[in-house]
Order: C-alpha cells, then sequence, then structure tokens
C-alpha cells in the first residue's frame, strides 16, 4: 500500500466512523442536555481515531464486513474517549488542554466530567450489544477485560502510582501495556474476531502485530511529549518532564527510545507473515504509529 | 410468603451473590492491587443487595434457574456500586461515610475512587459477557441503557442541577425514575430475560411492577433521611436537608410521601397478578421497599 492510499484509507476511516458516532447524538431526546453536550465535547471534538482504524483494518485483513466493524470500531473509540476525560480530571492529571480544546471538566465542570465518561463508557457496550454479532460474548467480554482492572485502569492506576518513582525500562513497559497497549490489542482482536473464531491462529498473530505496535505507539507518544509542540499535539508539550513523569526518552535517551520504536514496528511487520497481502494496510499503520507528527 | 420466609429468603439472596462477587477477587494476580483494593471497598463492605435480590425474585418468578441469575445479579451490583463510589466523590455528594465506612475516596484517595468505580463498571459487563447466555445481546444492552445517559447517569446529571433548585413532585419524580429507578428496572427485567423472550408479556408486568417499587423505594430513603439515625443508615442522615436537596418529605410531608409510598406498593403489587402466585416473593419485596430502616 502506497503512503497515498494510507493517508487516504485513515482519512476515510475516520470519517467513517465520525458518522457513526454523530448518529449517536442525532435526533434524539436527552434528558440530560449538559450531561450529553459533555459526552459530545469528549467524544466529537478532534481525536486520531487510531482504534477505529485498527478495528477496520485488522477486521479487513481477516475479510470482515465493513458494515460489522462498526460497532466495535465506535465501542473502542468511545472507551478511549472515557479514559481521556476522567484521566484529564484535576484528581488525576488535571489537564486543561485536549485535542486542542479545554478538556471536559474545564469546558463544564467537575462533576458533569466524571459523569459523562461514565455514560460514555456505558454507552460503549451499549453500541456493541445492539450490533448483536454471533461472538457478542467474545467481543464484549474482551472489550471489558482490556478496558478494566487488567488492562487500561489497572495502567492508569501504575502510572499515577509511578510518578515520581523511579521505574525501569521493563515497568514502564508493563505500565504502558496496560495503559495504552490493552485497548489497541483489543481493538485489533475485536477486528478479528468480527471475521473468525477465537481459536484462529491468525488472532496471534494479530496479537503480537498490536503488543509491538502499542509499545511503539507510546514510545511515539513520550518522543513526540519531547520534540512535538503544543499547537500541533493539540495537548500541552513538555508535560511529562513537568510532571516528572519516567518515560521511555528520559530512561533511554531520545535516540534510543527512537531506535526502540523502530525495531518495535518491525516486529509488528514480521508477525502480519501468515495474513498474507490482506494486511498490507495493517503493515502501513504499524509504520504511520511512529511517523505520525501529533 | 411469610414475612419470616422473605427474610431469610433475603439472607440467603444476599450471601449467595456476597460469595460470588467475592469470588471475583479471589486466587487472582492483581496489576494494580490498590485499585483493586478500593473495588472491593466499593463493592464488599455492606451494602443492601437490593438489586440482586430483585433479580433472583424476578428470574425465579418466570422460572429461571438461580445458576443463570448470577452473572446479572452481579452485574446489577457493580453497577450500582461503582455509581456510589463516583455518587461519594468531592465533586459529587461529596459524602465520607458510606455502609458505616469511609467512602472510597476517604479510604483511598479520589484518583483511585475514580478508576475503582471505572474499573468496577467494565467488571459488571465482563462478568456478564462471561456467562455467555443466549439473549446476551438483549442483557447487555438493557444493563448499559439503564446505567448509561439515558438513566442512572442522567439522573445524577439532574440530580447535580436540581440542588438548590424548586423542583416540583413531576420534575423529582422524572429524576429519581432515572438515578435510581433505570437500575431497579434493570435488575427486574434481566432477571425476566433470564428465563423468558423479550416479547413474553409478563415482562411488561414486571416493568410496571419495577417503575412503581423503584419510586417508592425513592420516598423511603429521603423518609429515612429524616427519620432515620446515622448509625442505622450508615450513611449521614439529615444529609439532604443540609445539602438542600429536594425530597419527597419535603414537597409532600412527611405524611404525605409516606401514603404516597403505600399506593405505590399498591400498584406494584396489582401489576403482579398475571405471574400468578410464583410473585409472591416480588410482592414480600415490595412491602419490604418501604418497610426497611436503613
Amino acid at each position: 500500500m502506497s503512503d497515498d492510499s494510507l493517508v487516504s484509507r485513515l482519512a476515510s476511516d475516520r470519517a467513517r466512523v465520525d458518522d457513526r458516532l454523530e448518529a449517536l447524538f442525532a435526533e434524539r431526546l436527552a434528558p440530560a442536555p449538559r450531561l450529553e453536550a459533555a459526552m459530545r465535547h469528549g467524544l466529537l471534538v478532534g481525536g486520531k481515531r487510531l482504534r477505529p482504524v485498527l478495528v477496520y483494518a485488522a477486521g479487513r485483513a481477516l475479510g470482515a464486513a465493513d458494515d460489522d466493524l462498526d460497532a466495535p470500531a465506535m465501542a473502542l473509540e468511545l472507551i478511549h474517549a472515557y479514559s481521556l476525560v476522567h484521566d484529564d480530571l484535576p484528581a488525576m492529571d488535571d489537564d486543561d488542554l485536549r485535542r486542542g480544546q479545554p478538556t471536559v471538566h474545564r469546558a463544564y465542570d467537575e462533576a458533569t466530567a466524571i459523569l459523562a465518561g461514565d455514560a460514555l463508557q456505558a454507552l460503549a457496550f451499549e453500541v456493541l450489544a445492539r450490533a448483536s454479532h454471533p461472538r457478542l460474548a467474545a467481543l464484549v467480554a474482551t472489550l471489558a477485560d482490556a478496558a478494566g482492572r487488567d488492562g487500561m485502569v489497572a495502567g492508569q492506576a501504575l502510572d499515577l502510582a509511578a510518578v515520581g518513582g523511579h521505574p525501569d525500562v521493563a515497568a514502564l513497559a508493563a505500565m504502558h501495556g496496560h495503559k495504552t497497549g490493552a485497548l489497541i490489542r483489543a481493538a485489533v482482536r475485536l477486528g478479528g474476531l468480527v471475521a473468525v473464531d477465537e481459536a484462529d491462529p491468525r488472532l496471534a498473530a494479530l496479537d503480537v502485530y498490536a503488543d509491538a505496535i502499542g509499545l511503539a505507539f507510546q514510545i511515539h507518544d513520550d518522543v513526540l511529549d519531547v520534540t512535538g509542540d503544543t499547537a500541533t499535539l493539540g495537548k500541552t508539550s513538555g508535560a511529562d518532564a513537568a510532571r516528572a513523569k519516567p518515560t521511555y526518552p528520559s530512561l533511554l535517551g531520545l535516540e534510543g527510545a527512537c531506535r526502540r520504536a523502530d525495531e518495535l514496528v518491525e516486529t509488528a511487520v514480521a508477525a502480519l507473515a501468515p495474513l498474507g497481502a490482506d494486511a498490507t494496510p495493517l503493515a502501513g499503520l504499524a509504520h504511520y504509529m511512529i511517523e505520525r507528527d501529533y
């Protein structure tokens, strides 16, 4: 897949999931309109839509139809969006800016931000359930597991505990493996599960791919926090250093961190071999993980 | 059903769901132990287990087996527990005491309480999905809908907006219909859905029952806030008045509120007629709603 076709596919997948997410708020009488507005703000203002893009790419690589991938793609983005809303709260990272806009608790208030995050999480499972897929049990269990105490939320807790501490690279990888890795793995796996049974060996190949790009993504995120500027990032650059958060560049140096990310992308691409040419867009996405500037 | 047998059934159902909830934390290597401890605190310290009890009673009334009701019973309690953890946060009701114990953010910290609530919500859907019921799509969609922006979370948002305002009885009922009513309705409906298809007319009868007892429950809660003492309640009595929260006693008078609750219990019991003798425990529970002292 050429860079041009990857870029246009990224753009069309983002537009596709954005349309569907937007439709969740169309033509409805919301019982709590301010809550709903805060949910929209947290979900629809900006965002790379990386997890939905991965759902589509992984599903298509195993032969799933786009229409069957919409619900998991939306569910992944809803979980991701809720986690950002809560992560930005004063008691957590206390961020004022997200995706170039005021965070939800700044645009609304703290209580509304807590509730908006809560409702976005519930909506993720509702959207998934309403799609009524034959493997729904596996889809819901995989997403819930990745989102909760064994996945993303555990990672957030480990991240908070690490501030001011001195974790090594292994501890940092374990934390990120939960905090961002679990949901990226779930995105790839849900896409795959739409197409094939849990026993299909190609899902195991996708897991290896997902773990590698998940970590590469995080390392690149840490790198961007050093090299990027606030306007491009849409969030405050240098925030990790300001909080004394341990990062890959702080542990490996900037060059060492970039080299580690390169190696992980090679690992990810190599894992795709059993999937043949259908996985070309997934390989392109692996490279994109460490080339994006925001 | 005699009062004695209702009381012993209540006790055995509580013990049953408590055992199963406790088992969710047994023999596991938690990636984030402090998070897990906070989840346990929010879930397992005290609690009436009213929603699980309703799941069991409604399911049995339509012929479901106890083993098939465990997962929905646990899921309902997990959602309820998460909502209490978040509701108690400083940005929300700012409560220090719950079920006679320090609230989760007091026993741990605010960030951990936010994350513990988030993880309890995810765990609810995971537990439900792992049970792999043939009507799983309806179970998950019903629970998510009741928990989210059209149900409980909307009610929390309306409740926050109402503080210091002057809602009438209808506005108060609408708020509580979302805040506590939606989850009580979901408890009864999930129990029923374990046994029968969504088209079964007995589910509609259960909905009428659930709406009536949900409101009666809330009115009685407001009454207890006036008449109860902190030790028995396990939370600060008089808290509603202290916050200038509108309540049924403040709008209808204490006697008027009690009368309204009595009428609702009559409505609930009358709705059970099509279910025959199998619904006797549900009728007993309706009376229990307005007789409990905590």
